[in-house]
């Protein structure tokens, strides 16, 4: 134990440094000298993941799931490592691990025997070769393609004013804040943070400043000759992805927007998984998931920044919109409430603050304005989305659907106003299915029955290795259509030529779509999990209508917003009676309605009122307290009968 | 180089340690695990300083006084550092450096030979027995007695009320801030700080909470069961001094105060030299300065809270007075544009903000209101005292000094009121004194001659090692009194006995006062440090008085606030001729005036306006351009005839 032997590494380290080095030490474990890593017990182990041969050192023990998470993949899983959706799949090259008894539940036979594993199941034992599904490596998400910018009043609230002040002398000793509120037109309010940055700005360029106002508060002064320009910011938490757009302050121009997937899903695909990880790991659970959204937003804001050619700093007011989960998170607030009976919100109203209260990368002192929301899961999303839509399609009646794993509805009726949400379960975003995914790569995103073949199409250039939720309700339309499937939603062979891909494997039925690189098929199950969420969301759309005395003939406009809105095939939609018999030519995609609506909020500041004035007038039906509803949604489990 | 040997200490810690240890090694310097160092090179020395016998390990080359101060020593150094004062003396009983040229100038040879150096002209380069002077060792500063807390309308601006909210349930789905609104009486803004806290706060009492409101603030929520009260705090952050008045809000009773000097005198003794310290050190020095007196504050804090029971997370106000450059020190505001020409402060006006913005140690969401100023010199000390002396004397002809390196000097006729500030120089604060030093133990605080005999007085229970202000200005005008000082400020040997104590030694003349354990004398250098001081304020308050109009038999009140008022003898300050010849009764002193007018501020927000409007009433003159102050300066460089 006196005396220690010092490998060659670490000695040739020793021997060239210049300067005294620090050592640090774990007796037994590693040994590691500034960036220097060298192996001396056995607790490390490498694994080498395909397809991009990336290598990892890590320490034996830990869990698969969080270390491949650790190391920046994002892996699909819906239960956060529960071991019971099992979407965090990885396929052993070489190295694997026994299987057990969930997989033998969760996989297939053929699957397990490939080396396919759940991530979430396994511990780091020993080195392997690991490929991960392409669809796992990060993907830059596309912004969807939106309207143009609506039409509003440009009012942002704030301003860029050149001033040209006199320097202080001894006839005229004006405090630097006095200076500056008596030469821009009177008492203005200021920050701590800006304060301290005051003396040495209003120094370094001789009094020759602008200052940014924003609500009779001063929010940032820059040098005359470093004004880039007054810009603002839209930004939209999904609970999958986020978006942000960049908006020109002074002419009411959207000069570009970027998305990307929102990371705090490797905590869970929704909120209740995000909720769930929170109840166990308490304040820090919060902490994370703030810090990854917020880190994730800061990129978009560069990218965009750079895009354009301008600084982040230059960015003096943002608008924030988002479910009330995602909303509580990015502030930092426990949203622990809102995942339980009676599902209440910390906050609901407008609420707003500095930007450096939270970190977010743009001018630090800069407003930031959440949006006010309806209550836990009637966010600030839908409201901005009725805001936008409602000054498009005034006075008609209008059905508004947010489809996701929470299905949020909104029926106006230009006398009144309801919304609803209702829990649709992950299905219709490929959760909660057995080889469902997200919109990424790989993913069958429609499918269609055409001359007795099945054709389809996949996102990217590359193999099927799953199906997303407009695939799967284009499959189920389709096989609904041809018989395959009855109205009860159960398999049925007919004579079609496609009831040979009907298969009975590990005691499910399945029909298999294809038996290429991957196989993809949709279970029995599968059926049955699409026909609760289309049951979900179609009772609550009934109940609304019901309220206000509303049917199907009397609806105007079917808006259906977000990324489900752009990909989803009508027919398909009508066909599984997720929507009630209304006119095709009817229903239309909104695009991101949501931002749209925070963007007419960052552009006019009075449109804050118009917020106000629409939350309170819009009338929030619990549905758990709605006896219909409970009867539409056993009535909608079944399909529609075919025409 | 490969192998290494590990000594005892370690070897025994490696064995006995249960779990992996992290060894933390810097090669050819120390050796340490955990807590446990060993020396292994030669770099390391050991200090032993007395009295206390505490012993230093550290590294050779530091700077001692640097060394010093970094162990929580607090040793005097008006020039930061520099060399210039020769306040940061230390006697080397043992491993005395050679001497240096500045020591053989501002130390006496007899001094030299007995080992005593100057701390910040050597580097530690051997071991040695050190002695500090008693007046280094950190003293615990008594309160200033203050007058009873002067009567006011109690309007603190701040309640707290108990609430017994109804949980939520299906009925009643509003979000938690919404409840907290509508049922304490409507709107109510509130931070993100707070709004963290709220559902874990509500969910902990099942929602019998209690909201503490701040003028339409929401700055606190406690379990019913949980509420101590509401109390309040005065800040009087002093050069030297700080002062805290702990009071509760209810009832308007002060519960204690407590006091401490300010620790950034170690950075230097006024504001000028801690303004150099942040030149030379930028952002980080203006950090480094907030951090220290922020820590000694919330000390203070502490010590309150426990002495009175009640936790400082049940300080719901607090109100902030001091100089301009203390306050802009304590927000982290650089003050450097105050240190020179034209003098301008970055704020001036009335400023308030969350305790937890600079990590104040009281409520989080409590908000701390700085108290406006009137210049860059002329603080909202002064205002605060001016406000309370207004409401003591109002509508008399009155004069009020803070007396110290910089005088303030108001004048109030009942019809005007005049501010100014004068640069008397750190004499009368003991700087810039050969053996001068702060009003702590050992230091002659009194000269009286009786009989022809000196007598004076020393401060603790200490043998005299200096002289402090009050003693100065005593010694001096008792001496003035017999003529051993001329009018023009010689030393004049006369036939008075005491005459035999003028002495003329290394190219200086001395008067000297004690022989005892140390030397204490006054150079004739030091009589002309004392002339300048009391000339610049008495120009200042003869050129207030000439611009008002008013000679000093009109004066009816002179104030003089602070520990200098409550120390000086009134006839000593009358026969150097500091103030004019007014009568002796009407010369008063004040206390902490500025704590005063800080918690009638705390106590009563009305007081806001009423010293907003005291500013804006007040005139504020600016010396630098007053051609008949420097007359007067020049002429007042001089003492007064003897009667």
């Amino acid at each position: 134990m006196g005396l220690w032997q010092i490998d060659n590494t670490l000695r040739e380290s020793l021997a060239t440094a210049e300067r005294p080095i620090w050592l640090l030490v774990q007796l037994g474990r590693t040994l590691s000298i500034g960036g220097i890593m060298s192996n001396t017990g056995s607790d490390e182990l490498e694994i080498t993941l395909l397809p991009s041969g990336r290598r990892l050192s890590i320490l034996r023990g830990g869990n698969l799931l969080e270390v491949l998470r650790a190391n920046g993949f994002v892996l699909e899983s819906d239960c956060n490592g529960m071991g019971t959706c099992g979407k965090c799949r990885v396929k052993f090259e070489s190295g694997a691990p026994p299987s057990t008894s969930i997989e033998a539940r969760l996989l297939q036979t053929e699957e397990i025997k490939q080396g396919w594993r759940l991530a979430c199941r396994h511990d780091v034992v020993g080195p392997a070769t690991i490929t991960l599904p392409v669809t796992q490596e990060v993907l830059k998400t596309k912004v969807q393609q939106t309207e143009p910018l609506q039409e509003t009043e440009l009012n942002p609230g704030a301003s860029v004013e050149s001033l040209n002040l006199t320097p202080p002398d001894l006839d005229d000793q004006r405090s630097d804040t006095e200076r500056l509120s008596m030469e821009s037109g009177g008492e203005v309010k200021l920050s701590l943070c800006l304060l301290r940055r005051i003396p040495s700005i209003l120094r370094s360029c001789h009094f020759k400043v602008s200052v940014v106002k924003e609500e009779g508060n001063l929010i940032d002064l820059v040098p005359n000759d470093h004004v880039q320009g007054l810009y603002g910011v839209a930004i939209d938490v999904g609970t999958s992805t986020l978006a942000v757009y960049l908006v020109d302050l002074e002419t009411g121009e959207q000069l570009s927007a970027a998305a990307s997937r929102n990371p705090q899903v490797k905590y869970g695909a929704d909120v209740i998984a995000r909720i769930h990880h929170i109840q166990e790991r308490g304040r820090q659970g919060v902490g994370e998931l703030q810090a990854v959204v917020l880190e994730a937003v800061n990129v978009l804001l560069k990218q965009l920044a750079s895009e354009v050619g301008i600084q982040t700093s230059s960015i003096y007011k943002a608008t924030v919109v988002g479910n009330p989960t995602m909303i509580h998170l990015l502030l930092g607030i426990d949203p622990s409430a809102i995942g339980h009976s009676p599902y209440v919100p910390v906050l609901c109203k407008r609420f707003s603050f500095q930007a450096d209260e939270i970190g977010l990368g743009i001018s630090p002192c800069a407003r930031v304005e959440v949006l006010p929301a309806i209550s836990g899961y009637v966010g600030a999303d839908i409201l901005a989305g009725m805001l936008s839509l409602s000054m498009r399609y005034r006075d008609l009646v209008v059905l508004m659907l947010d489809i996701g794993t929470n299905g949020e509805i909104v029926l106006a009726t230009g006398n009144e106003m309801l919304a609803c949400s209702t829990a649709a379960g992950p299905a219709l975003e490929g959760g909660s299915i057995s080889q469902g995914m997200s919109a990424l790569a790989g993913a069958i995103d429609h499918a269609q029955i055409r001359d007795k073949e099945l054709i389809y199409s996949i996102i990217g250039d590359a193999a099927a290795v799953g199906i997303c939720g407009s695939g799967l309700v284009d499959l189920i339309a389709e096989l609904r259509g041809i018989g395959l499937i009855d109205a009860s939603g159960r398999f049925c062979k007919t004579e079609h030529p496609l009831s040979s891909r009907i298969e009975r494997k590990d005691r499910q039925t399945l029909f298999l779509i294809t038996n290429g690189k991957s196989r993809v098929y949709v279970t029995q199950k599968d059926v049955r999990e699409l026909q609760l969420a289309k049951a979900a969301m179609r009772a609550g759309i009934d109940t609304l209508m019901d309220r206000a005395g509303v049917s199907a003939g009397d609806v105007e406009r079917v808006c259906i917003g977000g990324a489900f809105g752009s990909s989803m095939r009508v027919g398909s939609l009508l066909c599984v009676g997720l929507l009630p018999p209304v006119q095709r030519e009817k229903i239309v995609a909104v695009g991101n309605c949501a931002g749209q609506g925070a963007k007419l909020a960052l552009l006019n500041c009075r449109m804050r009122e118009k917020l106000e004035e629409l939350a309170s007038r819009t009338e929030h039906v619990e549905l758990s307290f709605v006896k219909s509803f409970r009867e539409s949604f056993t009535k909608h489990m079944r399909f529609p009968e075919n025409d």
